[in-house]
């Protein structure tokens, strides 16, 4: 049986993480990122436990494709507090991921949208993130523009 | 009387931001970085005590001149806690700014090694930054690399 592309779209729900969504692969999803190895349950809830003290400060999303109960786009952003710009905050948007197999319908678009909503509602003057020059073009039909460079030190 | 180069750098001290570091022009400071007026003694320490509400996970370090009592560089940095990278985490430097009066004595690497010595210590698996294509000197001396490029939106 087909579905029409309506029924398809609404069975993709956007909303914050859930300590259950382990199960419904998010994980698997972390790892076309980056580096992830598999993580053990108790690992997991203690990090998320862990986030989940700071509230609305450190928000991750992800869209769950509800036919299948399985998580296909996450991203996540943290609301760093200033002094700078009269005791401003700055929401950092971090680790953009959308399910090679939900490519192509404005998914990553939707995250973009729902964490810098969620960085202006808290009140952020502005919201950065990093990038490759690659997927410059993404984040600025997000309504990003280009400002200055990454630089990083790695420990290990 | 003229100072010896010995005993202006002994009286440069680095250290954690303290809530009396108002009094020692740190709002200044941060003015010759981007805009930042004049914050209510009351608005500081507020802010302060948001601040360290997190502990190690955010740290802003200073150093004074014990000599003037003034505080003539600064920089922070705070510990992102992911799900990648094994439930990792990543340190993030913002807002390193050395007063124009000191320059010259490589106070700014102090700092960012302050900072990425933090981010260690706290397991971080790296510590980025963002920064103008003019410093990226600087930082090279610090050890960091180009990697990715930084994209903003401001909402203000």
């Amino acid at each position: 049986m087909m579905q029409s592309e309506n029924s398809v779209e609404d069975s993709l729900h956007i909303r914050k993480l859930e300590v259950t969504d382990k199960e419904k692969g998010f994980i698997e999803l972390l790892r076309q990122l980056t580096v992830c190895d598999s993580v053990s349950d108790e690992r997991f809830k203690e990090r998320f436990e862990e986030i989940a003290k700071y509230g609305d400060d450190h928000c991750i999303c992800v869209i769950e494709d509800v036919r299948l109960g399985k998580i296909v786009a996450t991203g996540s952003v943290f609301i760093e507090k200033k002094f700078v710009r009269n005791c401003g905050k700055a929401g950092h948007i971090e680790d953009v991921v959308v399910d090679s197999s939900a490519r192509g319908m404005q998914l990553g678009k939707r995250i973009v949208e729902y964490l810098a909503h969620h960085a202006h509602s808290m009140g952020c003057y502005k919201v950065i993130l990093d990038c490759t020059e690659e997927n410059r073009p993404f984040y600025e039909k997000c309504g990003f523009k280009k400002k200055e460079i990454q630089m990083v030190k790695y420990f290990v």
